[in-house]
């Protein structure tokens, strides 16, 4: 693989010379800056391999991806599928309905067995904190966390990392908006640890039931207002609202929530005239976000998910390399 | 690809010049005849690739085709998987159980998603008539529908066409009667719109509460009694009957159903000798086709199978070629 | 392919002009102790690929495998599913749950219109026993037994004679202890037919509602204590408790029957140190088979997993051969 060109010369970039050394890619709290950096510039190389007429490399040719999806998940199983096989590596997909894991088998043997059939990577979701760890230790193939609890959802920080830097040439001294329930959000914590890294600001901004108020030991600030943000901030990411949640009494009503923090277009006016408008997907239109926002110039959710391959693309190739 | 002989040189083939231009295939409504024609000739090119010790070309190779399925369906799915990955392309499954639809988000966002991880054609099946057409107007990828509620199923339509004029070797003058719940049947309405397109004839079948008399504006004849066309029909196509509806007040009870309109060795005496019996498939055995009928020599319903792996490689590598 | 040379040359292996002519794989039954050699060798040399950075052949490369499975089964099929990739074969997965079965489609039909969509090798597990056989005989196309009803699991079976074969060197005269629910087990049966065919002794052991008394005219002892035989015995074969099963009055409670059946330390110590303790997996450990034992050196579980992917490559790229 060429290296393209760095956009910029600011110090989230890394020179030619570094060595990735991990097997696995379980969060960005044990990552250093210069190893996301990393990530980010070889999703930049992968990102071409989208744009061609076939859209396809040879890197994994012969190796096995297996999904172990211990929760559901569409989009997020569709962009490592997608990533593993423009890779030309074969995927097995494993999702805990109508599998072993009724039949009482542990996680660990579970991903065991598979590993004895001759896989080479596993992606892994589960509902546990700390799942793909255990399993990192266990196994001698790779593993990649794609969502643990509510612990770390590392390749979606990642990429909402990388459409930032693209979209604004830079991570130092950007401030970031997380706004949702960031008491829940494995997103959330993804997205504080790694900006910090990189040397980007963070303001969580919610409810007191759903801001604990020990994050700010992770380095960021804590609003209340999402009002009295945004004037202020580069970036605003709308966390997912989880309606399941809202049965709780940890939440305001529906229209209470979009009242006090949904974005909309006369709360985007009061914003910086380039705030990039983020999202995880899927969005409930009109709750945490308005259509014209979404659809609008400022919102990047869709360059997010055609980033989220490339950087799943940058993940798995990475990891693959450190087995060899 | 090089185009085979013509079996018979009437109307209902295209000379080697026609190009296709449309980069969705949506319903038999909209196409031209010449284009209906096209696509059936393109289809028996691939016919051949079928027969092959390796059944693949190279077609569509990194091209990916997600196959978006908001209803289930197990035969069409598997044919049009089949026919994907024959044209070497990566196939990428979305069916609506357990993914984000439950989780609110639209169909179009669903769609928009997945297309911005650089989908290049979607295969789609939806219980909303219109579903397909709305989501081709905003999607940039190509939109094969596989079915949308009571309106088209376009490539079974064109599979059982197909097979029509490869058995009688014409389709001008052919007449064939569709029997069953002609309603509720988007299999009935392409056909209807297809053939008549191509200069056959169509006599709709069924109890009068199945049978909407408007139906006579597409051009067919109605008829209540299958007894009665028995002899002036060389195809009759038995709709699958939809068990789920007997309950309700417009459906005769099974056992009168099956003595009105079910195809039996009784009634196939009456017909033509040459009489052509298909069904869309998966037939109850006894119910609207005694197993007599369905495995002698007058059925054609394992060819249509065959037939329409060879149709959904046709429409998937023509699609794809108008957007490129 | 080249065909290693022996590890050893008694009577168990096969010279190299032997045919395969099967076209399907029904069970351990019908098969000559010469056809069953020759996959364990075949299975040898594909294991080989296994242990490439690039894990493929390109033996069925253009042919479809149908994976029809209408009893729910993990690792069997992710087995099968690898084994078919790894040959270079296209995969097609069906499962019975939202499928046509529930539209009242018989299962003959059902494989009858997959195969008509031109697949080359079924593979199929089915709650009914000759299920497999009996479609073997109607489609042309071949099938491999993946697990019929009570009757046979042949892969499993041959998965465990080829690691017995690996790990002691020779089957003749070797004798294997199966312990468990015998009378309801498909791999059990399958053993003993394999096994007693290449001239190794079998003992079954278990409770007396679970051991039928006429399964001696298989040619296998029958015991009821599983300490009676520790130290006679070179290979213990636990069979899965299926849990589903205890609330019939056959079975004892989970706890007497882990006291009477269950393998441990203390039993292990009793038997011959080179003593090979195998299970079919998916484990519940510390019911029929404690961590200590079930990760200790004499077990071959995981070797298990290992070796069903090259045998399921032997059979699937054998019966392939055979309908050329």
């Amino acid at each position: 693989m060429t290296r393209k060109a760095s956009p910029s010369s600011d110090k989230t970039r890394t020179d030619g010379d570094f060595v990735w050394t991990r097997k696995d890619l379980l969060g960005l709290d044990e990552l250093s800056p210069q190893e996301i950096v990393h990530i980010l510039d070889t999703a930049e190389s992968f990102k071409e391999v989208s744009t061609r007429s076939i859209k396809k490399v040879p890197a994994l040719r012969g190796k096995v991806v297996a999904l172990l999806f211990f929760e559901d998940s569409t989009r997020t199983r569709m962009s490592f599928e997608l990533a593993a096989s423009r890779l030309s590596a074969d995927t097995l997909l494993f999702s805990s309905k109508g599998s072993s894991v009724a039949k009482g088998e542990t996680t660990l043997d579970t991903a065991r067995n598979i590993e004895a059939m001759g896989v080479d990577i596993f992606v892994i979701r589960h509902s546990q904190s700390g799942a793909p760890h255990l399993l990192a230790r266990q196994l001698t193939s790779s593993v990649v966390n794609a969502g643990d609890g509510q612990h770390e959802h590392p390749t979606q920080a990642l990429l909402d990392i990388f459409t930032i830097r693209q979209r604004l040439g830079r991570l130092e001294g950007v401030k970031v908006a997380i706004v949702g329930d960031i008491a829940h959000s494995r997103v959330a914590r993804s997205n504080i640890l790694g900006l910090k890294k990189l040397g980007a600001e963070v303001v969580v901004v919610g409810p007191p039931t759903l801001v604990p108020s020990a994050i700010t030991a992770m380095g960021c600030e804590i609003s209340h207002s999402l009002d009295d943000v945004l004037g202020e901030v580069n970036v605003i990411n709308m966390l997912r609202i989880q309606f399941e949640r809202f049965s709780s009494s940890l939440f305001p009503s529906v229209r209470e929530y979009h009242r006090l923090y949904g974005m909309n277009a006369e709360r985007l006016a009061r914003c910086r005239k380039d705030v990039l408008i983020m999202h995880p997907g899927p969005i409930n239109r009109g709750m945490e976000i308005t259509s014209e926002v979404a659809d609008g110039p400022n919102s990047c959710i869709l360059q997010q998910v055609t980033n989220g391959l490339a950087i799943r693309m940058a993940v798995l190739y990475l990891v693959s390399q450190a087995t060899r």
